[in-house]
C-alpha cells in the first residue's frame, strides 16, 4: 500500500479521548441514509474514532448535514456533527479510515475508487462482499480472513461485513462449528423492517400482515454463511462445507431480526454441551477488549419464549447474539432461536467493530492502534 | 347408537332453507368465547343448519346471548342470534348435534358428557383429539377416519378436527403424500394473534416484537399430523411414519398462520409437478359439494412474496390454503409457504365442513342429508 | 351540453343485471393505483355499472390489467377485468360516464379534458373539489349540490366527493345540523394508512409509532366541510358559518378513519336528542334506494369503547358511518367519535354511490337511470 | 411526625455512591408489576438512593426477586437486585422512604398503613391523589403542594404523582398558566399500551384498531390537573379555574402518550410567544439540579411532523415533555401537541423526581437531602 492522497487537514483538530490519546479521524460514506445514521450515532462517541468528513450525493454536497439528512435514530443528532458540512461522495477526504454506508448501486464503484485512492474502506454494502479477494469478516468468527487484503490490487483495501442475517446466524453457529462440527443449517428468519432502510417497506404490508420474501436474502446468507466460514488461503477463499437452506420472512418489528434454526452437526451431543458451547464462546475481539465487543458475545436464555426481539435485541450494546430455545430436532440434530440486532450488530455496529479490529492489528496504513498491538 | 335423550321441541320452529327444506337444528356449545362467536358468525346463514341452542357457563346461563357475550365479530350479531336465552352447558339440548367451543379444561366432561347422553359432539377443543377411538379428521384429507366412531362406547359420538396450525400443513401435505409420498417435514410457524383467544396474547408482547413460543403448539403439530395422515384401523389410527419437526412463533397478525414448509419427498420430481400436485388436489367435500367446502381447496400463488395473511386468507371463504414459493431445498428436497385461516379453516369453520361431511355420509342418527347421500 | 365524441363501442357487450336491463358502461381513470382497484373491486358485481375501459399512465397502456397492476385487495381480481387491455388516460373511451381514480397531479388536467370532450367525469381526486362551479358531495348531505354543473364550461361535466377524512366527519354532522344547528366543530382524527395509497407510509413510521401530522389535511377538513354544508347558488356555493378545527394523525390502522368530535350547537339539547338524530337520520339516497347507499346512514353504539377501526368500520358494507360516545363537552356542547371507512365511504364507495345519484337524478346525458327516476 | 418503627437494619450495607455519601436506603411496594419493575430500573443505579427491600403479595414472600417476578425490561434485571428475597408489602421495612407501585386496589390500605406506621410513602397510585390533604405534584409544576403533609394524620406522609396523560399536559400547560393564563383546554390523547400495566390491552385491540375509551381516564385527567393547577392553602387545595375537556384514545404503542391540545388564553398572544414560553421554562427540579430532573423540561421542535412517539419520547432520559405544531385555532386560541414518555416521567421516574424534591427540600424525616439543602 502507498500512502494515499489526502487532502491537507490543517483545519482539523481531532480531539483527544478519554486517555488523552488523538483520536483517528474517520469519514462516513452515504452519511444520511438510515445506516449512515446509525454510523454517525455509533462514532458520535467513541473512544477511537472521530468523524471528519460525512458524505453523500451530489445534491447534498455543501449542506450543513442536519439539513441533508432526515434524522430519524432515537437519540439526538450530535450538534458537533449537525453542524459538518456535507461533502460528495469522493476523494479526496481528510482521512485513511472510511465507513461505507452507501447503497449497494453506489457502493460498486464509489468503494473501489476510494480503495484505488489509498483509503482504507470499511463496507456494510453488499457490493464486493462475495469478491474473492475481500475479506467478508466478522469479528468472533473469522479475524483471519482480513490477511486477503495484501492480495488486493488496491493502494488502500476493501474490507465488509455481512449481510444483517447472516451475521446473527454464522455468529450462533461458530461455537457449534468449533466445537462439534456442522454439517447442515435450515434457518427461517423473521427480519425487521430497520433492514430495508427508509421508506422501505410499506405500512400497508406490515399491518396485521408479514410477508415471506425478502429479495435475494436467501442466497446471501447461504453463500455468505458459507464464504465466513471456510478457510483464506492465496488470496481467495475455500467456502466451507455447510449446506445452509434459508427462508426468509420480513415481520413487524422495528429492529432485531430472530432466525429458527435447526442443524445437524458432526459429532454427537447433547443439549447441555451445546448450550454450554454458546456460553463459554469468546473471540479475538474479547481478547483484545476492542470498544465495540460485547462480553460475552453470545448470551444463552432459558426462559421458553425468549429470545424475543424487543426484549433482547439491545443486549451487549445491540452487538451480542441472544439464544434460547436450545432443544433437539427430530430431522436434523437440534432446533435453537437465535436473535441479533439487525442495524448494530447487523450492520453500523459490525462494521465499527471490524474496523477496530483492523486498526488493533495494525492493518490500517498510518493509523496506528490504541492498544498498541500489531497484528 | 341409541336415540338421545332430546327435551321436546315443540316450540322449535326451523325455518326451511332456499330450497324449502327444514334445516337441521344445532348447539353452540361455549358460544360466547372467540371460537364459539366465530361458530355463530358461520351458522347464522348456513344453508343445512339452524342454532337452537348456545350456552356458556353457569354464570351465564338465563341472560339473552347478547348480554352474555363480548361480541367482538367484524360481522354484526344477526339480532335472532341476540335474543336467544343462554343456557348452561349440559344436556338436555334441542338437537342432536352440536357443535363444541368449549376450551380444553371444559371440554374434557362436557363432551364426554353430551357423547353419553346422545348427542353427535363436532368438536374444535384439544381434549379428545388424541384419543384412539376418536376420529381427528380433516375433511379432504382423512374423511374415512370417521368410521372409528363405530369404536366409540358413546351412545352418541364425539369428533374433532385438528389444532389450528395443523390443519393448514397437513392440508398442503395431502396431495404430495398421494402423489410422491413424504417423508419429513420442518415446519417454522408465524401464527396469527386470534389463535390464542380472548384476552389472548398482551398487546406488549405483539407491538415492535414477536415471541418465538406457543404452548405445546410444536408438539400438537407433531403427532397429530401423523394421527391425520396414518390409517384407521380396527377402533384406532396407525399414524403415519412421517418424522415431523415444529418450531412455532407467535406473529402481530390477526387471522392467518403462516407456514415455512422444507420435507423429503420418497419420490424425486421437479417443482412443476409439485405444484401441479397442489393445484390438481380435490377430496370428497369438493366431490359431494358440501356447502363451506372451498373449490378448490389449495390456491397456488405464483409471485414472489405470496401469500401474506392479510392478501390470502379470505381465499374460498377462509376454508382454502394457499401455497406459494414453492422451490427445491438443498437439505430435503422442497421449501413452501403455505397459509391458511386459522379461526376458519383452522378452527369454526373447520368443524362446520366436518360436521356437513358427517351429515353427507349419514353419521348423525335422526339426521336426513340434504344431500340424499348416505354413507 | 352536447353528445360526446365517443369511440364506436360496437365490440362491446354490456351483459344485463339480474333483472334483465342492461348495464350502464363506464371507465375507470387511474385503475392501477390504491384508490383504482377499489373502484375495480366495487364496480366488478355493481347492479348498474360494467367496467368497459380501464385507463393508466402511457407506460401501462396496452397491458392486460393484471400485468399492469400490483394486485393489493383482500378481493381475488376478477377474471373477466384481469384480461382488459389498459388505455392511456384520454378521450375517446367507450362510455360517457368514467370514474377518477387519478392522483392529483394527473387529475388536474385530465378531467377537465374528459369533461371538455363530453364525459360525465365522477372524480375523487383532490383537484378540482374547491373550483366554484364543482359540486363536492356527499348524497344523504348536500345532493342538491349537482345542480352547479349546469354552470359548468364544459360539455360534460366534474363532480368530486370530499377527502377521506371530510366524509366521515360531514355526514354525522348533517343530522345536528339539521336538528340543533352547528356552529363550532373540533376534530381531532386518527386515520388509516390506506389513506396514503401505495407504498404510502413507511412502516418505520407505523410500528410503536404515530405521526401526529397529514399534508395538507386539516385545511381540507376545515373547508370541504364548511363547502359541503354551505349552499349552492347562482353556480357556486356559499360555505357555512360553521367554524371547523382540525387536528390530523395518522396512526397503525389498514382502514378506517376514527375521528374525535366536540362540537357547538345552536339550540342547547341533550344527549338523548343527540343520538335520536343520529339514529332517525336518513336522506335522499335511502329514499332513491341506491344500489350502494346504506340503510341507514349513521349507526350509533352504546358500547363505552366503540366504534373501533377494525369492528365497526364494514357497517353497511363500509359505507355507513358509526358514532358512539355521545356525551357532553365541557367547553362545547357534545363530544362523540365518528368512524367511517376510508377507502370505501371515504373513496371509491363515496364515488360510487355518487355517480348512482347522479344517474338517478337523470344528470348523466344519454345515460337512463335504472330507478326510471329523472331529477 | 415521630420516627418510624424501623426494623434494625444492622445488616443494610448502603454502599456510598460516587461522591462518596452514604446512599438512601429505599423500599419499593409492589415491585414485580409493571411500574415496579420499572422503579428498581431507574433506582439500580440512583446517585441517591439504594433499594433495600422490595414488597409483593404474599403469594410471593420469601422468593428470590428473580423468581417472583416476571421480568419484561428491555434492561437486563441487575443481579443484586436479582437475589433479593421479597417481602410481603407491610410494615416494618428497613427504610423510612417507600415508593408505591402498587395497584389502585392494594394502595387504598396498604399506602396508609406504612404513613401510619411513620413512612414517607412516594405513591404512583391513583387511590389517594384527590384525598384533600395529599399532595398531587409535579415538581416543576407545583413544588410547593408538598407543604400539604404538614396536614396529614400520619406520623409519615403521603405523597402523589399523578396519572401518566395528566403529567404531560399539566406539564406543558404550566408556562402558559404562568405567562399568558389559560382558561380552557380540550385534549384528545393517543396513548401507549404500556401505560394499562401487563398483561393489559389484548393484541386483538391493537393490530390493525384503536380503541376510543378508557375507563376513568378522562375524568381523571380533567380533576387532577385542576387540582395541581390549584392553589394549596390551609391543609387542602382550591382547584384551578380552568375547564379541561378530554377524549382519551388507547393506540398500539408501546411507550409515549401523545396528546393533541387546543386552548384559551386568557391574554392574546401570538405563535412565537407561546413557543418561547415552552423553550425558556424551568422550574425548581432544574434549579436544584435534582438527578432526574430533565434539563430544559420542555423540547419545542419544529419540524411538522414531530414530536412522534418512538422518536421523542427519550429526550431528557424520557423525562422531558415534547411539544410540537404550536399553530392557532380558529375556536379557541392555540393547538399543539405534546408527547410524554408514559412510564417514565408519567410514572416511576415521575415518583423518583418527586422524591428527590421531597429529600431536597429536608420534607423526608431521618434523611438529610444530599444537596445539603433544607426547605
Amino acid at each position: 500500500m502507498t500512502t494515499p492522497d489526502l487532502v491537507t487537514a490543517s483545519d482539523q483538530v481531532i480531539e483527544p479521548n478519554q486517555d488523552g490519546q488523538p483520536r483517528i479521524p474517520v469519514a462516513v460514506l452515504g452519511a444520511t441514509g438510515s445506516v449512515g445514521q446509525r454510523f454517525v450515532t455509533l462514532l458520535a462517541d467513541h473512544p477511537w474514532f472521530e468523524i471528519v468528513a460525512l458524505t453523500a450525493s451530489q445534491s447534498s454536497a455543501g449542506k450543513p448535514y442536519s439539513e441533508a439528512v432526515h434524522w430519524m435514530q432515537e437519540q439526538p443528532l450530535p450538534e458537533v456533527i449537525a453542524s459538518m458540512e456535507v461533502k460528495a461522495t469522493a476523494p479526496p477526504l481528510p482521512c485513511r479510515l472510511v465507513f461505507s454506508a452507501l447503497d449497494a448501486r453506489a457502493a460498486d464503484r464509489a468503494e473501489v475508487e476510494f480503495a484505488d485512492a489509498g483509503y482504507f474502506v470499511v463496507s456494510n454494502a453488499g457490493s464486493h462482499r462475495m469478491d474473492p479477494d475481500v475479506p467478508l469478516v466478522v469479528p468472533e468468527v473469522n479475524p483471519d480472513h482480513l490477511e486477503l487484503i495484501r492480495h488486493q490490487p488496491y493502494d488502500g483495501a476493501i474490507i465488509t461485513n455481512p449481510n444483517c442475517s447472516t451475521i446473527g446466524l454464522v455468529l450462533a453457529l461458530k461455537p457449534l462449528v468449533d466445537a462439534f462440527g456442522v454439517s447442515q443449517v435450515q434457518v427461517v428468519t423473521m427480519q425487521a423492517v430497520s433492514g430495508a432502510g427508509l421508506p422501505g417497506v410499506s405500512s400497508m404490508a406490515m399491518i396485521d400482515n408479514l410477508v415471506p420474501f425478502i429479495t435475494n436474502e436467501e442466497g446471501k446468507i447461504e453463500s455468505e454463511t458459507r464464504k465466513i466460514l471456510g478457510r483464506a488461503n492465496a488470496g481467495s477463499v475455500e467456502p466451507a462445507e455447510i449446506v445452509v437452506s434459508a427462508q426468509a420472512n420480513r415481520v413487524p418489528v422495528i429492529d432485531g431480526h430472530t432466525e429458527c434454526v435447526a442443524l445437524r452437526l458432526e459429532r454427537k451431543v447433547g443439549v447441555a454441551e451445546v448450550e454450554e458451547a454458546f456460553r463459554s464462546f469468546s473471540s479475538v475481539p474479547q481478547v483484545l477488549g476492542l470498544p465495540t465487543a460485547p462480553e460475552p458475545p453470545i448470551r444463552v436464555r432459558s426462559e421458553p419464549d425468549r429470545p424475543q426481539p424487543r426484549l433482547d435485541r439491545s443486549r451487549g450494546g445491540g452487538m451480542a447474539v441472544t439464544v434460547g430455545r436450545v432443544r433437539p430436532c427430530s430431522i436434523l440434530d437440534f432446533k435453537f432461536v437465535a436473535l441479533s440486532h439487525n442495524t448494530l450488530r447487523g450492520a453500523a455496529g459490525g462494521s465499527v467493530l471490524l474496523a477496530e479490529l483492523a486498526v488493533a492489528q495494525g492493518l490500517v496504513p498510518g493509523v496506528r492502534s490504541p492498544l498498541g498491538v500489531t497484528s
